[in-house]
Formats: structure tokens, C-alpha cells, sequence
């Protein structure tokens, strides 16, 4: 399995990926689920994948292929995220079609993306790309988009997260909301890549991948548990207590 | 769906459990999922039921009647958890094969029950029985039982929860588990039952119902998103911060 995410604040972006993939309990590996298109100045894109690896590795390569032979729409040249959204839909589309065509078992090829950036002046955005290829856009009131193990990581998104979240806080939350799954489901873990991309500044953004043993991340974990504990401690005490 | 938990530590037993129901988006009722079984003086239990709420009251009716007729075995009588928890599992099975042979569609009459208490001068325990009749017993290294919506309330769990943890303190961690769940996922709701059994009072126990308006779960839910606030403010800042 997999845990992605992304939170689109007033100051920014945050994407937030695990790196374990697993054909089977006993065939466990890593790799990235973070892939990054940017052209400084101009537009800078995130895709977090999860679903079938070898449709989403597909996907990735026909994305830089279809870049590299500049192709009538590919993600250099998009007009702008609705258009990009609709191309990598398609995309996925192709390749679990073929997939799905080539196979005579009844194999999942299924894959989701999260979709997320800016081009030039324009918002940045985010948006959550179903494997029927169709996608949603994240909003005012849901200023955040999950895919893969998305319900032990939700509680903290749901109480803390808003628009108006401060970019570093929103990525310290995304950190603990990784931390929570990987803690909780062993069909998510490190490294974990994280991505903070400033609104407007149309670069690469400071990117951090966090290792198990990680001394940032080691201390993240400790000090949230630590406030956790502290906050339990200061709830109301029951009537009779 | 469903959302209940239970806890066994050192200092004796907490069950939470959440009370909505629903036969399809369009049909929400609200029953009670914590059902107890008191003798006081001589034992104590409650039972959690998650799945077809046919079948969870089926088995619980069976409960009541077997005490009633002095069946063979039952509750009143039972000389162990283990004897318990087999009675148990063996009426669920019943009910459900007397259920799935009634039925000529594909219906999923499966319940799922965490049972536990107290007998005499045993040690409390607690059991997660399956709907196929086996069952799980807690322990040392995961002193807590979950059965439904498990996931968005495992984390603080995971994290919080060991044999030692005072009562009181592992009521309030349930409470705010079962918050959690109820704040992500519709399909959980209140009212909330909430039970402490004090190691060897073989009573009732104290028993809370919090209803959606409550003021404890009101402070309550309030008090622990400010912490969760705190908890994230207090978080190692990132290197370049």
C-alpha cells in the first residue's frame, strides 16, 4: 500500500509521500512515490502516485517521453492544470487499458495520482486523479487530498488543517500524519519524501527525504508522542473524579 | 458501520462504543452497540457488536433467553472467559448460518464482538471474537481490542495506551479515539457509550452515554483539538526555519 498527500495553503504546497511498495506481504521494496516536473521561472509540477506500480512507472515515463518529443500536449506545455489534469487522466487511462489487455488473470492495474503545482501567474492548485480518470479538485473547505491508507493519518488533517494553515506548520502536520500511518500500518513506510513548494516562487521547493533512522524525523516522532501525551494529560476529568 | 474499542490494564477495563446504524446511506437509526451482563458481587461483562444488526441482536436475545432458561451453558454459569467466549462464538455461528440459509440473495450477516469482564477472582480479560467463531485474546504488548471503523482511532492508541496506564487516563485516550473516528467518517456517530470497570469491584462499573450535544464531550473534543494545536506547535522546527 501507500500514503500520499497534499495540503494547498495560501502560502503554498505541501506533498507528502512513504516509499513502500509490496507484491504480496513477502515481496517488500522501495521506491519513491514523489515525482517532480519543474522548469524554474516557468511552472513546477508534483505527482504522487499509488495503486500498481508498473502503472505508475508507465505513467511517469510517457509523461517525460511525451516532454522530450514534445508532444502536442504533454506537461511543458499544458495551458494550465485542468488541461495537465486531463492529459495525465488520459495518460493512466492508456496504460491500464493496455495493461488490462495484455493480462489474461484478473489483475488490478489500477492507479490514482495526486496532481499538484503552479504555472506561471496562475494559483497553485491540487487535484486528486481517480483511475476512471476523472479527478477532483481540492477546495476552501478541504484544502487537503489524500490517496492510498488515508484514514489513520485523516483525524489530525481534519482537526488542524484550513487554507489559512501557515505553509511550515501544514508540513509539519503532513509529517505527522505520515508518522501516524507508518506507525499504524506496516504497508506504509520510509524513506518519506517530503516537498515544500513556496507559492509563486516557481522552483523546485525545499524537499527533505526522511530515512527511518532519519535524526529530524526521530525527533519529530518523539516530540509528538510527547505532546500527545500532554495533551491527554490536560483534557477534563470525568464528573466523579 | 461501527467504531468500539476496549482497553485492559493494570487498574481493570474500558469499553467505548458508538451507537449508529445504518442499512444502506439512506437508512441512519440509532442502537446502542454496549450490551452488559452484571452479577454483582460475583461477575461482570459487556459485550461490543460490530456488523448486521439482525444478527448482533439475535445473539444477544439468545444471551438473555440461555441465562433465563438456565441453559447448559450461559453467562450466569460460564466457569471461565474462555468457556465465555466459546458459548459466544457458537451462538453467533448459529445465528448466522440460521440467517444465510433464510436468504436467497448474497447478504452479509457476519458480527464481529469484542467481549469482556470479569469472574470471581479471575484476572479481567478482554476478546475479540470473529464472525467465523475464533477468536483473540488482548495482551501485554497491545493491551487494547478495536472492531469496525478501526483505523482512524488506532494511532493515539498505538501510540498512548500500555498495561499501566491509569484508568481513568485510558478512558479519556478511548474517548478521544472514538472522537477522532466520529469527526472522519459519517458512519460513526453518537450517542457514545463509555464503560470503566474497576479491577475486582465486580459491579456495574461507571457508565457514561454522551449524547452529540453533550458538555463533557464537548470540552472534551474541544480540549484535545487545542492540544493537537499545541502538540504541532511545540514540533522541531525544520533545519532551514
Amino acid at each position: 500500500m501507500t500514503y500520499c498527500v497534499a495540503i494547498n495553503t495560501e502560502q503554498g504546497l505541501v506533498f507528502c509521500s512513504d516509499s513502500r511498495t509490496n507484491a504480496g506481504f513477502d515481496n517488500i521494496s522501495i521506491y519513491s512515490k514523489m515525482h517532480t516536473f519543474v522548469w524554474p521561472g516557468e511552472r513546477t509540477f508534483a505527482l504522487l502516485s499509488a495503486g500498481n506500480l508498473a502503472t505508475t512507472q508507465s505513467v511517469v515515463k510517457r509523461l517525460w517521453s511525451d516532454i522530450e518529443n514534445a508532444a502536442k500536449i504533454n506537461l511543458r506545455n499544458a495551458p494550465n492544470m485542468q488541461t495537465a489534469s486531463d492529459y495525465i487522466a488520459g495518460v493512466s487511462s492508456e496504460v491500464q487499458k493496455q495493461q488490462t489487455n495484455r493480462d489474461n488473470s484478473s489483475t488490478n492495474f489500477e492507479a490514482t495520482f495526486i496532481f499538484g503545482g503552479q504555472i506561471g501567474t496562475d494559483k497553485p492548485e491540487t487535484l486528486l486523479i481517480y483511475p476512471q480518470g476523472n479527478y477532483i479538485h481540492e477546495s476552501d473547505e478541504h484544502p487537503f487530498m489524500q490517496i492510498g491508507e488515508v484514514k489513520y493519518g485523516k483525524p489530525i488533517l481534519d482537526r488542524v488543517i484550513k487554507r489559512s494553515t501557515p505553509l511550515t506548520h501544514a508540513a509539519r502536520c503532513a509529517l505527522v500524519s505520515m508518522n501516524s500511518t507508518t506507525r499504524s500500518n506496516l504497508t506504509v513506510g520510509p524513506p518519506i519524501d517530503l516537498l515544500i513548494y513556496k507559492k509563486d516562487s516557481l522552483d523546485f521547493g525545499q524537499r527533505m527525504t526522511l530515512t527511518e533512522n532519519d535524526p529530524f524525523a526521530k525527533e519529530l516522532s518523539e516530540a509528538w508522542s510527547l505532546g500527545l501525551v500532554q495533551a491527554l494529560d490536560n483534557l477534563p476529568r470525568f464528573p466523579w473524579e
